[in-house]
């Protein structure tokens, strides 16, 4: 088959790609992030670039109007490379260069310096380091080398079992005796196993670091921790690079079936290589010395980290390859620590319930609380837990991305310009945007905060429809009414943004999907939403969200205040104290075994629920106060 | 460094090696068995060659006389190549080809065919197919694919604990639903673990072999085993490659330190491959078949195998590396079946006490006995277990090769020609040979034999002297006195054969090492030999020694003969029981770990046991019954 050469401006890569290929996945290839949302569908229209030169071959779409088809327009995910190209993309379309956009995805860092979540655990992380003076065997004392090593470490550790890879077993003799039995031994630990991972002459437990990674869809975070004390020393986020094959994870699921998993993998390990390389040079530590990288994430995002194929989560009955994948080395998925260093993708609950969630309920400790909690995490699925020390129930609802500021009109992801406060000053509806640049769009702690502020302002009805005449702020377009945010005719130099009742009603959709999962959960068990002690807001998300925005509309049970609790980024957290504690890491485990996963899809009445909460806050008023 | 060109004649092989190599590494490389004894020491003056063309350079030698120098005639160990060169192996240097030396180590494979060893034990491999058809995966039932194989291995086989590797979970999902859930899966077991090894389609469980090897320093045999009802289906031996670099173990050491271990490891790992490829073809069965590869031999033999360096083990206080070296993959070492396949090098005892005597242990059952046991193995190192079902001691004496047929002038090892029996017929000295072949030397048995046929004639006396006048056929040479077995006087077409008191020597120094380390185990227990219960022989060799001769010359103690058993190949039974069955595999390393090692170099007493020992049968003729 044919070759051609596509190359792109303004950043002026090229890339040799076979005929046929979609002009998408070649600018994928140069590493330039697009600022699509469909994945390739052809749906969202953000993957705009002009051909300038060669052929292209694609289908209509109605994305694109006669001017912009005159003027050489295509959408990159629906057209293929038929001849060498030269393609334009316009600004709009790659927004911010991945360089920019890291800074702004530095805001999911959430770094909190210090060793803040030592709890009662004794400091035992999932990789250790121990400096040793053994005795020299004499012919009283018969030993091999080995178990030399080994005695002294069960004498230390009280673990009973060793293991021992050949590499190690080769060199031990000479390290031995090199460093007159002076040495430092590396130990993966789990369980009642620990395996000696190095061996090095001298003493080097001071140099013992690791990572911890929050593998999200949208934002790839990752923290160093200094595993000898579990103190957090640097933070660093960056957007996920999967992103241009889709927004949510069913498109790069599908996109994953054509272009193979393993360039899913490599662009989440390549993130994630980018994001240790700063770290590590930011604070001068030697890539060397980082032992182990533990990772927290979404089902899906664990498999593609792991290069293992989603397909089945996306097909009933969503069954995963692994969701208690076994500790590795990093440098079998192609992570760049310490050529021995250990890689843990904690345990996830479902193919829709990942490892975040595991994280977070060990974060926030709900597993040993005697009264009721409720976990939400919200994002494109709304991931939920109820429970208690005793049981814990986890449901999966399928939000769709409103809430993240993707099908939503004029939503975009939360970064500089995006708007993600809107409130009311003086009868005025004011907003802010991030970094207080010129807004962009909306961002999902804006989408919720426009909603309320609508409804508040009695713009929008119960039903989500829009009251026409209620504020000059509302025009219609193509039938469907809007309001008005920014408006251009005002200033040429800003761009319109604008909420329509379309993107109410995706809004609503979203709300009610999680809305109507919590009362099923809530039902199943005959427990009404006052028996909850406690609720936590967690995953990047939540810490943004105005709660007073967020019960106003429906989307959390109007509990009092005191009562809700941000829990900011949980799978950093709990993947952190399951990297620092052995105790951590088998009460992850056992959160895994214990919590029972509940299928929605499965649930006869969860139409009927989902049907009742598409009202703002919710079908009667007094709903909640029902029960 | 130049490179020069050796040529071997009459097997027309050629090698490259570079400047100052040492000829006998050179015809190493083009794997020519060379009939040497001392590995290379220049003492045992069998590795003659004649250099037709080239220079070569070294130092001179006691071995070679006037008319062979002149002839061109070197030792292959003490020059090294300085020029391209055409060399000469006459007949007696090379004797046989690898080929036929091969088919007189048959008489050490032992084969008794059919599962004798099955005891009260469940056959349980240690690796064990599963075939298994799941019950596919329900909304209701949420599950990984990994789980599901994992939840039914641990339902048959009731192990709490599961380990895979990335390989085998990145396939998962695709043969369960290419093969409709309906799979075989190959496990690894020990103790609570269970290692997922394969996973194939369909029921393959009729197709898993195991290989048995005991890694003897002259022979090595190996076994095929039928792991589905522990049936031994064919065995196979040749003689160890490494013989180039030296009978014993200690010159191998010596020599590996030079050409480095791999080269060891090399030639240990193509005999094993070529016998396991012999006995998959005559068998008609798949290399990818067989799924383990279970091994038995010293703790040197262990430590090539490995690839690890052995030179402690030579030095005081006798270090090895690793005494229990974890099961690895056979392809991690180059043996060449299943990719997946596994390798486990049974446990040693110290460096001086290999597996091939844990594996003793295993098979005589001693470590069960009620009752005073005692297991001896005769060979270089004799090899001495005592004990019962409560302790077990361990030591070895360093008997020197003369009772395997070195160091003794006219010994071979045991071949076709070999006298291996020698007795008193008609008032007559007579002698039988291996498969009824002339004579070429005496191996083991008939040393053993000749001492004690001797000794009863009054050709010698109890101190080890030739009784001058005593029979005809004692010479005198050198100032040494010879007896005369073959003399080519007689008959020009045969070679002379004849023992010299030299030879009587080290025979006397080999069983006074042996019996010596005896006694300083009863006497460190408080124990007379008469409490012993059971004498165990073990051992290639133990199988053809004449129990009257032994006793006769003071090898073993006088125990009526019903206490005595020759238990043939126990490494090879041992290491098949501990691969048959899972109780065996946990005994086997109860055994390691119960059994003290007495270093009788630490013992005061053991020289003046020794010089005790060192008349025919012992210093005093009512030695034993003294106690």
């Amino acid at each position: 088959m044919a070759e051609y050469n596509v190359i792109f401006y303004p950043q002026a890569l090229s890339v040799r790609v076979q005929e046929g290929t979609i002009l998408l996945d070649a600018c994928a290839k140069c590493n330039i992030t697009i600022n699509n949302l469909c994945g390739g569908d052809g749906i969202c229209g953000r993957c705009k670039m002009i051909v300038k030169s060669g052929k292209v071959k694609g289908e209509g779409t109605s994305q694109l109007n006669r001017e912009e088809i005159k003027a050489g327009y295509v959408l990159a995910c629906q057209v293929t490379v038929q001849s060498d190209l030269v393609v334009d993309i316009p600004w709009g379309t790659w927004a911010k260069e991945k360089l920019i956009a890291n800074e702004d995805a530095q805001r999911f860092s959430y770094l909190s310096k210090g060793s803040s979540y030592a709890k009662n655990y004794e400091i035992k992380p999932i990789v250790l380091k121990l400096y040793m003076e053994l005795e020299k065997p004499t012919l009283a004392n018969v030993t091999s080398d080995l178990q030399l090593v080994c005695d002294k470490v069960r004498e230390v550790l009280k673990i009973p079992s060793m293991q021992t890879g050949l590499k190690i077993i080769k060199n031990i003799s000479k390290i031995l005796r090199k460093y007159d039995y002076k040495v430092t031994v590396t130990l993966g630990l789990r369980r009642q196993i620990a395996e000696i991972m190095n061996l090095e002459g001298g003493d080097t437990v001071d140099k013992n670091y690791m990572i911890i990674v929050d593998m999200g869809t949208s934002t790839v975070v990752a923290h160093l921790v200094n595993a000898n004390n579990t103190e957090t020393m640097d933070g660093k986020a960056c957007f996920n690079s999967q992103g241009v094959y889709g927004r949510e994870v069913t498109g790069r699921i599908i996109r994953a079936e054509k272009v193979g998993t393993d360039e899913l993998q490599r662009l989440l390990v390549e993130d994630i290589n980018k994001l240790i390389e700063g770290l590590c040079s930011n604070n001068n530590i030697n890539l060397q010395d980082i032992t182990a990288v533990v990772c927290a994430g979404n089902t899906v995002m664990t498999h593609f980290l792991l290069g293992l194929s989603a397909e089945h989560i996306r097909r009933t009955p969503y069954t995963p390859v692994s969701l208690i994948p076994p500790p590795l080395r990093a440098v079998e998925v192609g992570i760049g620590i310490n050529p021995r260093g250990l890689l843990y993708a904690l345990p996830c609950i479902s193919g829709w319930v990942g490892s975040d969630l595991t994280a977070g309920i060990l974060a926030t400790e709900m597993h040993k609380h005697d009264k009721l909690c409720l976990l939400v995490d919200i994002g494109t699925n709304g991931e939920i837990i109820l429970g208690n020390k005793d049981w814990l129930i986890a449901s999966s609802a399928s939000a769709g991305p409103a809430l993240e500021g993707a099908s939503v009109e004029c939503g975009v992801r939360a970064e500089s310009g995006a708007i993600e406060k809107v409130y009311v000053e003086d009868g005025e509806i004011k907003f802010k945007t991030i970094h207080d640049k010129p807004a962009i769009g909306i961002c999902g702690s804006g989408i919720i905060d426009i909603v309320s502020v609508l409804l508040d302002q009695k713009i929008i009805n119960r039903s989500g429809k829009f009251i026409q005449g209620s504020h000059e702020g509302i025009f219609t377009r193509n039938g469907i009414s809007h309001f008005i945010l920014v408006d251009s005719k005002n200033d040429r130099t800003k761009k319109s943004i604008y909420f329509s009742e379309k993107d109410l009603e995706n809004v609503i959709v979203a709300k009610a999907a999680i809305f109507a999962a919590i009362r099923i959960l809530l039902k199943r068990l005959e427990l009404s939403y006052s028996e909850i002690n406690k609720i936590y807001l967690g995953g990047a998300f939540g810490n943004y969200i105005d709660i007073d925005s967020a019960i106003n509309i429906g989307l959390i049970p109007p509990l009092p205040k005191e009562k809700i609790e941000f829990v900011g980024n949980t799978a950093i957290k709990g993947a952190k104290l399951t990297a620092s504690y052995q105790e951590a890491f088998h009460e992850i485990a056992d959160i895994h075994t214990n919590t029972t996963y509940y299928d929605l899809m499965g649930a006869d009445d969860y139409v009927e629920e989902f049907r009742k909460a598409m009202f703002l806050p919710h079908t009667d008023i007094n709903f909640w106060r029902e029960e």
